[in-house]
């Protein structure tokens, strides 16, 4: 029985959306579900989230980010994650290890050898039993989360090349893991939650 | 030229009065000298520090505890210790990687090899040139810090233990590492800064 599901994916790909569905099933199934995302109201992991979102902090150092991404990640799954599965409940969760993989091993160039060693210390061998990647061009997921085309109009290549670079590295895991499940993003939400509940449910 | 100096030691070891008097020493000779201690005045390494020592997060797992401290070590290191270094100037380091082995890997049970592992992506191999270990018992250094009698005796067996515990962390790291410098803490100040300008200029 696969118990704990993480989604991966891009901006604008829709893993809200579809976990919002997914959950909801689950729960007229009479499960019992947590839905969380780091970090995931846990007060420490929150602290630090501060830290790394904090606009007036330009100095930080991107392995002292991956770090930071590590610690608030190891609190959410300790306090959080970690009980709640003890407990029985299916654990839904927005990004994980993958989403640091993706964008600071890969996009950022951090490289993924280095991210994976953060993590595996973080996670101490805990992992979701299935990913759910949904992929999706990003100028596709890009436009879908903004309505108004000037603004998609005003992001430079340099970003629209790093999102590439993210889809990129998403891509990469998922050759790798045969947990990861690639769905295409651009489907409907009845659709993509049907596949879901064929893996999930088989 | 030994240009990166780091002092180690429990509590009561004398390191802060030492590291004075060789700074005195060094400027007197007319160097330029960087004295500084983590998380050393870099507002994002304070920041995690923060997070760390604040008494109300009692619920920090130890392992998102060594990966803060290892983000806070790796912003100091980038934001000061190294721009010194390059500058050309002497750096006198209170506490260093040793620290986090003898303290969260030995004492607190970690484990030395994941508290390395950690500590090997926030130095990315920049490691001082020599380290000095002030040794005493642990007894012998809190009766120091402690002139009132009564406090001492408040501190129950388990506390001693620790101490005695990250004592043990640091011999053990002394027999592994041929750049950590053995100091007998109970002598005077006059006779140890004498041993370490022996060892600094040969």
């Amino acid at each position: 029985m696969k118990q704990w599901i993480v989604f991966e994916g891009g901006e604008g790909s829709g893993k809200t959306t579809l976990m919002a569905a997914l959950e909801e099933h689950l729960v007229s199934r009479g499960m019992d579900v947590l839905c969380t995302r780091e970090p995931g109201g846990v007060p420490i992991a929150e602290a630090i989230r501060r830290i790394i979102l904090d606009p007036q902090n330009k100095e930080l150092d991107p392995i002292a980010e991956a770090l930071l991404f590590a610690a608030s990640r190891r609190q959410h799954l300790v306090e959080k994650v970690l009980p709640a599965l003890k407990e029985g409940k299916m654990v839904l969760m927005d990004r994980f290890v993958d989403s640091s993989l993706a964008y600071q091993g890969h996009a950022r160039e951090i490289g993924l050898d280095e991210v994976r060693r953060i993590n595996a210390l973080a996670t101490q061998g805990h992992m979701p039993d299935v990913v759910f990647l949904l992929d999706i061009e990003p100028i596709k997921g890009l436009e879908r989360i903004r309505a108004d085309r000037d603004s998609l109009n005003r992001l430079d290549l340099e970003t629209m090349r790093f999102h590439e670079k993210v889809r990129e590295g998403y891509h990469l895991l998922a050759r790798e893991n045969p947990n990861m499940i690639v769905l295409n993003a651009q489907k409907s939400v009845e659709e993509l939650l049907h596949e879901i509940l064929e893996t999930l449910f088989p």
